[in-house]
């Protein structure tokens, strides 16, 4: 039997989760793996009294060294998330030599290449599979599953809560606030839900995925973001009709060198599977040569979610033995890679005006596009009532990011024009 | 630069497509993986002429012993499928201390017990990523991506064959021979396409997952099995009119240490995400605890899919090293795990029965069912045409297998029924 100590900090809602599945799955680990995991030393600041069932024989500590420096601790699994000390705590476990698991996105996003170089230094194993789509086992199947690949795209709804309260809006008829209500009923959204529906958590975990899909650290700052607060119950209701389904999606393409890296809400057809992925679930589209477009969905949230794939990183580990060198091969950064200003970005539009009712006004809202270089593909008005504003719905064809914003600042400031556009990016996914 | 010597039995269709992809993909392997591959002896029959681009510092052979007697050679690449000789060629170059990698579905769901044994006893590793999808990475979601879960259940399109025919069939209103001679002419369908459609292909398929998943090798013959021939166009119709959709499914399921293993057309919500995969796709819909759901999908056949799934695992081996121990603990067994016969098996079913159109004609259908124990939970009788026969379908409530067949020989035998019943098993997977 293959012995490994492990040393826990952080014991929150997915540490627990971690210590619970551990247990329920210790006599399959010993059967078909000969590896006793224990938990030698576990730290946090406050553990709850009574809710340490299965940690008898741990070490209980507030200090973080008393697990650093424990020679006997073979692996450290990091799960108080943040940067700091989280960052500290998985630098100082690989210059003491052991090994880590984490499940912090913000960390790995942001200190990635720093850490991955460290660990590669180190001969460490880093394992992170949780820090994108919890237990769903996406950084497993892209830097091994389908590692003998070029990647060319991916698309992914990688937020649970932002998932949730659009699939809810376009199911229930619910505004963007009933939506958020339900989603923190549910316990899917937090307290303050800022990071989920700002983007700003789909922005950190698109990182990870566009460093390992295509070796470029890219700055959480670099990337493009537009969170799902402005979206209408109209503008679902008008996409629907139109054969469409609105998802926030991060998205990474590379062309000619180029990377493409944004997370906004998308137009895609309903007819596509990443369409009919709802409520808290995860999924990621990936296009990659030869293999073609494969498709990987899983529950991206949740105390077991996340520590089943906290587990499978120990049993992975376990099982492939300290030798190996795979994780330390994820610092490898491709050169000559540059990222695409979202100015340059080419996409087809959904556009929306809100436009008093009269001959003519399309004529001027067209002309503009037109001098613009935009083309339109299909124009909807959706009711006539020439005493009030009424919608018309436009769907482009590709443009640049930079015309179109030129272009609907112009059409703003026509007196028929009587709120905002609307533009939201739509997607081909095939 | 870490130097890996491969002996490459087999030239066919996969064979020459690893060839290639081999070198496409020189540089980033060299670059990321500090690895190079080096085909050092390709074994087979006949190489076409002019077929050898990027094989020019090769050894050409016939002979099989080339590569198993070269001690240069540390991994072993078997294509040329089927069991004999591929089987000897395998146990031949583990027993020589050699890592092998194979494409072959039939050795590994016939012999998979014997060659992970073999592995395990030799410390080599042995790969078969491609065995099943091609190079949709379920053997790694499975082994490894998900491993710290316990499988409760697996439901996979496994065969892109009878996918694209049954999706002609519903999108095209084809008959099952017209689907079949289109699968011929877009290169998805054999000539002799015998083991796809009578489900063969996914019977061996099923048996490795089932092994992965649960722990307990399968005897392919111990696997129910039904193909997709008799599946007519009428009930195509009369099932998507209920909101159901037809595919050929491989299904695994374990419930109180006993296991039912099933390959035959089934029917599913066509709001789950699996009704959505048509064409040449493979999906698989995996049940877990704790992680919940998860679905991947992705071109399960094809040269370059193949190929793809070998490379992957070319280079997870020269990434993860000679001294890991994964794939050895591939030979494991569960405990106590029984098969259910497809007797005791429970599923719903569509029935359609062809039935004189008079009165009294229902009651004594639904009367024999009730005395099986079947019940009802809707009847549709599709028109009405007092000269002539018309379709009745039933869909049941929960019922085994056993009593369904006794209650459909019993109707049969009724003069007013014109042909054999038509019963189409139903799953809920949500």
């Amino acid at each position: 039997m293959n012995k490994i100590n492990i040393g826990l900090i952080g014991y929150g809602v997915v540490g627990s989760g971690v210590v619970k599945l551990l247990n329920q799955r210790k006599a399959y680990i010993e059967n078909k793996f000969k590896t006793e995991f224990v938990i030698r030393t576990l730290c946090d600041l406050r553990i709850p009294q009574g809710s340490t069932k299965g940690l008898e024989k741990t070490i209980l500590t507030k200090k973080i060294e008393t697990v650093l420096d424990d020679p006997a601790i073979e692996i450290v699994v990091e799960l108080i998330g943040g940067l700091h000390p989280a960052k500290e705590i998985v630098v100082g476990a690989l210059k003491r030599g052991k090994h880590v698991v984490t499940a912090n996105k913000a960390l790995i996003a942001n200190s990635g290449k720093e850490l991955f170089r460290l660990a590669k230094k180190q001969n460490c194993h880093l394992y992170f599979e949780s820090s994108v789509g919890a237990g769903t086992p996406i950084i497993k199947t892209i830097t091994e599953g389908i590692v003998g690949n070029k990647f060319r795209s991916l698309y992914g709804i990688i937020n649970g809560t932002c998932n949730y309260i659009l699939s809810e809006m376009t199911d229930k008829n619910y505004s963007f606030g009933q939506a958020l209500k339900a989603a923190q009923k549910q316990g899917y959204a937090e307290h303050n839900p800022t990071l989920d529906i700002n983007g700003m958590d789909s922005v950190n975990k698109l990182a990870i995925l566009a460093y390992l899909a295509f070796g470029k650290f890219i700055d959480v700052k670099d990337i493009y973001r537009e969170g799902i607060t402005h979206i209408s119950h109209d503008d679902i209701e008008y996409t629907k009709s139109l054969g469409l389904s609105i998802k926030l999606l991060a998205i990474a393409k590379k062309e000619n060198k180029k990377i493409e890296v944004r997370v906004h809400p998308t137009l895609i057809s309903e007819d596509h599977p990443l369409a009919s992925i709802d409520g808290i679930y995860n999924a990621f589209y990936i296009k990659t040569d030869p293999l073609g477009n494969i498709l990987l969905s899983g529950e991206g949230a949740g105390q077991m979610a996340a520590a089943s794939g906290v587990v499978s990183d120990l049993i992975n580990y376990a099982s492939r033995g300290s030798t190996s060198a795979l994780p330390c091969n994820l610092y490898s950064e491709a050169s000559g890679l540059k990222i695409k200003k979202i100015d340059q970005v080419r996409t087809k539009f959904y556009l929306r005006f809100m436009a008093t009712d009269k001959p003519g006004v399309l004529s001027v809202i067209t002309g503009i596009l037109g001098k613009h270089g935009i083309s339109i593909n299909s124009v909807t008005q959706k009711a006539h009532n020439p005493t009030s504003t009424v919608p018309v719905i436009m769907l482009t064809n590709y443009t640049s990011e930079k015309k179109l914003r030129l272009a609907l600042d112009k059409i703003y400031k026509l007196h028929v024009i009587k709120s905002h556009p609307v533009a939201i990016r739509m997607e081909k996914l095939s």
